[in-house]
C-alpha cells in the first residue's frame, strides 16, 4: 500500500525517485527470478565450456546464483523483499551475486546483454506457463467430455438467434464447446513452437566478439533452436502477442459458455442450477443464485483482449532494435496468464457441481415447434415439392398454435384441415409414422449425420475423444 | 508477493479458497476506503435528517466510521493489512463498524445497497483524481508556455512527412503541444459533469422504499445532482469510459511528442540533449543517452487505450441492471490514473532539464530548402501565374542542390539562367529583395497569420494564454 | 465491383497503377465534395477581402467552383462518375475548375494548402452530421419517453445478475436507457465545441506569408473561432477521436438495450413480440421471430468500437505536422457516421412497433420472492434489528418455496412458524398491513425516492423531460 | 455512389427499405459467388451418391448453378449488377436458379441450411485468399533476401532506444525482418489447419435427418476433414480470428519496417532514397521525397487491428449457436485481406527500387563510439576486472569526445593517460592490435555469433534460406 500512499494526495516524492519508480520493473519482473538464474546457470556452462571461464570461475558463480535465488525466495515468502532494492530482476540478481562472490561475478555477464537476457527470461517464463495452461486445458476438455457422457440422452432445445430452432441434447451442445476448447489447445501449441526458440546470445541487438555456441545453450535450455538473427533475438515479441491473440480466443469462448451458463441459470430458462460456492445469494432471497464465476469470466474477456490490445498498440511503429517501450511486454502478460489459470480451475468445477435440470430443458424442447423441419423433411422424403411443403408447415404450425396444441398433438382431422385441396391424393399420409417421426426423441435421433445430436453419434465422439484424451495425458 | 507463491506451480489450493479469491476485490477497492466512509457519513446525516436514524444512532455509526477509517489506515501504513479479511471494501467496513459498535452498525446500510454504495465511490475517487489531474495538466502546461517563451526566436524545421517542409520556430511548435493538452485539460472537465452526479439512493436498481432525501446527499457529497433513474443509477459506466477515453486522447498527444523527443535526442537530429535523470546511459558508452522516460511513456500509451478496450469490451452486450461484470471497472481505471499522475509530474521536469541546442536547430532549418514556398509566394505577388511559378521553383531547387547551395546563396547570374527565356521580361527581380525574403529568419517571420511562426505571433499567443493559465489557477 | 475483379485472382495490373490506387482516397472522400467546395468559396471571399483576389477573379473562380460541383453531382447521380480521375477530392476539383475557367484557378489555392484543406472538410462534415445525429437522438428519446409513459404502470420484474431482483415497471426500465442516451446526446454536444474550429489558414503547417484574415473565414464557415497553431491545426484529429468515442458509448448503450430485447423476445421471456419488419422468420416455422435489427446492432457494436481503435493506433507515436498516416482518418469515420444514422432511423421504429406483453411481464414479477426486500423493509421499520430480520426473511422464502407459494400467500400460521420463539413478544405483526406491503404493486409503489419505479415518480420524470426535449427541438 | 445519396440529408427514404439495406449483406457477400456456387456444386453431387437427387436433377442443378454464375459474373463486370436484387448471395443464386430451372432447384437445399453454407463458403474463400498471402509473402522474403545478399558488407549503425549502439550491416537489418516475415507466414500456415475444415452438413445447427455423407463433400472440396460438431460447425469464427490475428502481427512488422524507411529517407538519417513511384513530392521542392507508401502502410496498421477488434468485440458473450451478429463477420475480414494484398504486392518493389547510400551509412557507423564495446570485450579478454574495464572504456569516450575523435583515433599518449596509474603494468597493450580491432569493419566481423552481422554469418544465413524458400515455391 505504500504506492497508495504516495500518490494518494499531490505528490510529495521528489522527481528522482518518481523516475525511478516510473522505470523500475523489479515489482513485476521478480516473477522472472528464477528464469533468470535458470538461463544464467545454462551460459555460465556455456562460457565454462568454450573456454571463456575456468572451472574455479564457473563453479564459484553457479554457486553463487543458486544461493542468491534461495535468499531472495526466502525473503519473498517472507515477506521482506524489499521491491525498491534494485532496478530489475537482472540487476538485483546480479549485484547481489557480486556482493557475495566479488568481481567475478561480473564475468557471468561476458557475452551477454540485459536485451537478449530478458527476452530470454520471458520466454522461459512463457514456455513453462503455456505448458501448464495446455494441461488445464485437457483437464478442463476431460470434464466437459465426462458431462457429455452423461447427457447424451438429455434433450434441450437448440438455439438460433436465442429462439428455439431444433431439438439436441445436452451432451451435443457441450461437446460444441469441447470442440472449441480444443482448438484452443491446439493453438497454444502451435504458438509454443515460437515461444520455444532461444534469443541467447543475440547480446545487445547484434550478438558477440566471443565465441559463444548458442545452440549450446538452446539446447541445455530445452529450447528448439537458437534464433538467427540477433536483431530480431532482441526485438521480436510476437511469442507475446501470439500467446495474448490464443489466449483472447480462448476467453472468447468462456465468455460465450458463460453468457449461457448465465442464462441458464435464470429463473426463466432454469436449466441448470449453479452450486452455492459458484454464486453469490443474498441472506434475504435465500433462492436466488447470482452466477458470479461465470460472470466475472465474461466481464475478464474484456481484460485479457485489453492487454492484447496494450501490446499491439505498443508495439505499432517501434525501430528496430530494443526499445524501452518492449518494458511494457510483461504486465498485461503475467496478468492474463493468471487469469486464465484460475479461471481453467474453476470453471470446470463450477461445470461439475452445477445440477443439471432434465426435465426443464426437455419441456422447453417439446414445445415451440422445434419439429417443424421434422415435419417439412417428411413432406420432401414423401416428394412434395419444397414450395408446397413449407406452406404445408407453415399452416401446421399456426394451426397448432391457434389449438394451442404441439405439432405431435394434432389430430387426423386436423391434418386433413391442413393437406386440403390439392394434396390430399399425391400424399397418403401415414399418419402414425408421422407422429412417431415427430417425437422430439425421433427428431434428434434422426439427426444422425457425423456430428448431429443423435445419441449413437454424441456417444461415438466422446469415446473417439476419450481415447485421444487419453493419448495426450 | 503471497499470490505469485500460490500461483507458481500447478495449484495447490483448495477450489474454495480460489474462489474467493477470484471474487474479492478487496486487493484494488481499499482505495476506495476514504470515500466509502465519507459517502457513508453523508448518508448518515441524511437518515437522521429523515429521521429514519436517532441522533444516538448516528452519533455511534458516524464515529464509528470514523474510527475504523484511522484503523485500517493505519494497518495499510504498516504493512499489516490483511487483505484477504474481506471480499470488498464495503463488507470490510461494515464488519469492523458491527464488531465495534454493535448490531446498530448494522443501520448504516438501511436504504442502500452495495450497488449504488459501490457506484458512489468510484464517482468520488474518479472525481478527486480528475481534479488532481487537471491541476497537474495547468503545471505542465505553463511548463510548455515558459519553455516556449524562451524560443520564440530558436528557428528549426517544421516537418511533414518526416520531411523538412518549412522554417518554424521551436515555440512555435510547443504551442501545438501547448493547445492539445488544454484541449484535453477541456475534455477532463466535460467528462467532470457526468461524473460528478450521485447514484447513491439507487438501492439496488429500485431506489428505495425509505424516504430517502437523494438531492440531501448529494448536496452535501459535492455533487451536481442525484441521478434521475436508479437502474441507470447502478448501471451507468460512462464516467469511467469517458474518463478513458479524455485519458487515451491525452496519452496519444504524449506519445507524439515522445516520439519527437526521441528522435530530437538521436545523433541524426542532434536537437536537444536530455538531462541525464530522464535517461540511462552505459557505464562504457557515457555519451549515449537512452531516452527511457519518452520511450516509456510511448510504450504506456498501449496500456491506457488498453484498459480503455477492456471497459469497452466488458460493457458490451450486457443487460441492465448490475452484473458482476461491472467489478471490472476498477483494476483499469485505477491503473491509468496512476500512470497518467506519475507521467504528468515527471514530463514537465524533463522539458525543463533538458538543452535545446538552438544552433544545431537553426543550421537545419537552413538547409533542405525549406524557403522554396517563399520563392514560390514572391514569384506570386509578382504576378507570375501559378503553373509558371512552379516551374521556376523547381529548376531553381535543382539548380542550387547541383552546386550544393542553398537557394539563398544563389548569384545573380544563377537567377538569370533559372528565369531565362520567357519570363526574362514580365520579372524584373529585385534580387536583393529577393535574397532578403528568402532569408530562414525573414522567411519565418513574413508567416504572421494567425497561429503561425512569426515570433511576434507566437509571443503574443504565449502572452494571451499565460493570462488565461493564471485565471485558472 | 471493379475492384473486385482488379484483386480476384492474382495481381494481374501493374505496380505503379496499384501504387496509385493504394494512394488514392477519391473513392471515399468523394463525400467531402460539398464540405471542399464550401470551404473553398469562402476562401475565395477572403482573398477579395485582403486584395488578393481582384473581384473578377473572386467571381470566376467562385462560379467555377459552383459549375465543377453541380457537374460532379450530376455525374454521380447517374452512375456515371470515374472515381479513378483524381487522386482525390481536392485534385479534382482544382483540376475541373482550372479546366473549366483557365490558370486563374490555380490562385485558388493562394495562402492554401491541402493539409488544411483536408481538416477544414472534414470539420465541416463532421459538424453537420453531429447536428443530424444529435436531432436523430432527440427523436429517439422522445420515442422512449412515449413508450414509457404509456408503461408507467406496466410491473415488470428487475433484474440484477441476470436474476430477478425487484419488481419495477418497463416505464422505470425504459427511462434508465433514455438518461443513457441523453448522456450521449451531451457528449456529442461537448465534442462539437471542438469539432467547430477553423482550421484554415494554417498552410501546409506554418500558415502563410499572405496576408490572411483566419477569423473572417472561420465566421464565414459557422465555425467558433480559428484554431490558434497552424501546427496543431494540420495534425489534429482529436475531433475524430472524439466523435467516434462519443459513438462507441451510443453503440454500448444499444448494444445493452438490444441484448435485453432479444431476451424479451425469447420463448422463455416473452416479455415483447417484435413487429415482423424487424425480425426473420422461417416459412417453416412461422412463429419464430428472429430478432434480426437488435441482432445486427449488437454486433455493428464491434464495427463502431472497431474504428475508434483504428485510429487509435493509426495516431500513435506519429510526429508532428502532418504525415501520411493521418489518410486514415476517414474511411472508419464515414462507416461509423452511416451506421449509427440507419440505426438512430430504424430502432426508434422497432421500439414503436413491438408489442409489449404486460401480462406476461407482471406475472414474471409476482414470482420469485421479489417482494423479499418489502418483507426486511417491514420488518425494519418495525425496530427488528438487521440481523435477526434477514434470518426471518430468509426463513420465510424457504418456507413459501417449499409450499409453492410467494410470499404474499403465505397464512398467519405459516408467520407464526416463522417468528416463532424468540421475535413472538417484539413484533405484533399486522398480517393485513403486511400482506398489502407485499403486494407487487404496493411494492413498486413504495419505492418512490427520486429516480424510483413507482408510477408517479416516472410520471413526473416524463414530464419533465418531455418539456425539456420540447425546448431543444 | 448511391448510397452516398441516400444518406446524404436525412431520412428520405422508408424504414422498410432502411430495414431491408440495413439488414443485407449483398453488396459484400457477392465476394462469395465463385465460393458459394463451388459449395453447392459439391453438395449435389454428395446427394446424387447418396441417392437423395436422381441424375437428372443433379445434372440440372449443376449446369443451372454454372450458368447463373456466369450469368452474374457477365453483370459484375459489366457495371450492371443490381445489388438489391436479393438479401444475400444465398438467396440471389437460390432465385436466380428456380426461375431458370424451375422448382427442382429448391432441392439443392435438400440438407443444407444458410448457417452451414455461409461458413463454407467463407471458410472457402479465405482459404484461398491465405494461399495467396502465403505466396506473396514468400515473393516479399525473397526480395528481402536478394537485397540483404547485396548488402552483407554494407555497415551501418544497428540501434538501440534509436540511439546508435553497436556497427551492423544493412544485410544482417534486413535479415531481422525477414525472419519476422517468415514467422508470419508460419503463423499463416498453422491457421490454415483450422481454416481447412468443412462445416457442410451442420443445418441449421442440428445436422440433418437427410443422410448425408459429410466427408464425401469435405474430400471433393479440398478441406482436411469436416468438423465433429454441427453447433460448432455453424458457430465458429475462429478462423476469422486466426487470421486477423496473424494479419495484425505481419502489419506490426510492416509498421515497424515502415518507420524505419521513413527515418532512414529523412535528411537527417539519409541512408536511402526512395523511387519516385513510392513517394510524392512538390512541384516547388523538388528534392522532397514524402515516402507515401511507407506511411500509408503505418497507418493502415490500425485499420487491420481494428478489424481484429471489431470481431473480438462482436464475439464476445455471444450463445450458441448461430446469430446475427455473426453476419458482421465479412467486411474486416475483406477489408484486411484487400490492404494485405496490395501491400504484399506494393512493398517489395519499394524495397527493390529504392536506392541504398552506402557511403552515408557507413560513415554514421563509423561515428559516435559503437566500437565501445569492442574496447570493453579487448579488455576482458586481456584479463581486466569488469568494473575495470568499464571505467576505462567511459574515460577513452570522454577523452575522445573532448577532442572531437573517434576511439580508433586515439593516439597512443591518449591512451596512456586513460590507462593511467594502476592498470599500467598489468596491461601491456598492443595498441596496433587495438587500433585494428576498433576498426568498424573488425569490430562488425568479430561479431560472427550464429545470427550476428559478420559478413560470412549473413552470407551463410542467406544461402540456407535461400535454398529453404527454392524447396517451398
Amino acid at each position: 500500500m505504500a504506492k497508495n500512499k504516495l500518490w494518494g494526495g499531490r505528490f510529495k516524492v521528489d522527481t528522482s525517485e518518481l523516475m525511478d519508480e516510473f522505470n523500475a520493473s523489479l515489482p513485476f519482473d521478480i516473477k522472472l527470478l528464477k528464469y533468470d538464474v535458470k538461463g544464467s546457470l545454462a551460459h555460465v556452462q556455456m562460457l565454462a565450456k568454450q573456454g571463456i571461464l575456468t572451472k574455479e570461475e564457473t563453479k564459484k558463480i553457479s554457486s553463487g546464483l543458486q544461493a542468491v535465488k534461495k535468499e531472495i525466495e526466502k525473503e519473498l515468502a517472507a515477506g521482506k523483499f524489499d521491491f525498491k532494492e534494485a532496478e530489475d530482476i537482472h540487476s538485483l540478481i546480479e549485484a547481489r551475486l557480486t556482493a557475495k562472490i566479488g568481481e567475478v561475478g561480473g564475468k557471468l555477464h561476458t557475452g551477454r546483454s540485459r536485451n537478449d537476457q530478458v527476452a530470454l527470461d520471458l520466454r522461459l517464463y512463457l514456455r513453462e506457463e503455456t505448458l501448464d495452461l495446455r494441461k488445464m486445458l485437457l483437464d478442463f476438455m476431460q470434464v466437459i467430455l465426462d458431462l457429455a457422457e452423461k447427457h447424451t440422452e438429455t434433450i434441450m432445445p437448440g438455439y438460433t438467434h436465442l429462439q428455439r430452432a431444433q431439438a439436441i441434447t445436452f451432451a451435443h451442445h457441450l461437446l460444441a464447446y469441447y470442440f472449441k476448447l480444443k482448438r484452443d489447445y491446439e493453438r497454444f501449441g502451435d504458438a509454443l513452437k515460437r515461444i520455444n526458440i532461444s534469443p541467447l546470445g543475440s547480446g545487445a541487438l547484434a550478438g558477440s566478439s566471443f565465441d559463444l555456441d548458442r545452440e549450446f545453450t538452446a539446447k541445455k535450455l530445452g529450447f528448439i533452436r537458437a534464433c538467427k538473427n540477433s536483431i530480431d533475438g532482441v526485438s521480436d515479441r510476437d511469442f507475446v502477442l501470439e500467446f495474448l491473440a490464443v489466449a483472447s480466443n480462448l476467453m472468447l469462448h468462456l465468455s460465450s459458455l458463460s453468457e449461457e451458463v448465465i442464462l441458464w441459470n435464470s429463473k426463466e430458462f432454469s436449466f441448470i442450477e449453479l452450486a452455492d460456492q459458484y454464486t453469490t445469494g443474498s441472506s434475504i432471497m435465500p433462492q436466488k443464485k447470482n452466477p458470479d464465476l461465470a460472470e466475472l469470466v465474461r466481464g475478464k474477456t474484456g481484460k485479457v483482449i485489453g492487454n492484447l490490445n496494450q501490446m499491439l498498440l505498443t508495439l505499432k511503429g517501434l525501430p528496430l532494435a530494443y526499445n524501452k517501450d518492449l518494458q511494457e511486454d510483461k504486465e498485461g502478460l503475467f496478468a492474463s496468464v493468471e487469469t486464465l489459470k484460475i479461471i481453467l480451475k474453476l470453471y470446470p468445477e463450477m461445470l461439475k457441481t452445477m445440477k443439471v435440470k432434465k426435465k426443464e430443458m426437455q419441456k422447453a424442447a417439446a414445445k415451440g415447434f422445434l419439429n417443424a423441419t421434422e415435419l417439412a423433411d417428411f413432406l420432401a422424403v414423401n416428394n412434395i415439392p419444397f414450395r408446397k411443403a413449407h406452406q404445408i408447415v407453415g399452416k401446421a404450425v399456426i394451426l397448432a398454435a391457434q389449438k394451442e396444441k404441439e405439432l405431435e398433438d394434432l389430430q387426423k382431422s386436423d391434418w386433413e384441415e391442413i393437406f386440403d385441396s390439392d394434396l390430399k391424393e399425391e400424399l397418403k399420409v401415414d399418419f402414425e409414422k408421422l407422429k412417431e417421426k415427430l417425437k422430439v426423441e425421433t427428431a434428434v435421433n434422426s439427426h444422425s449425420t457425423l456430428g448431429g445430436p443423435a445419441f449413437k453419434e454424441s456417444q461415438s465422439i466422446i469415446q473417439k475423444e476419450r481415447s485421444l484424451l487419453a493419448s495426450k495425458k
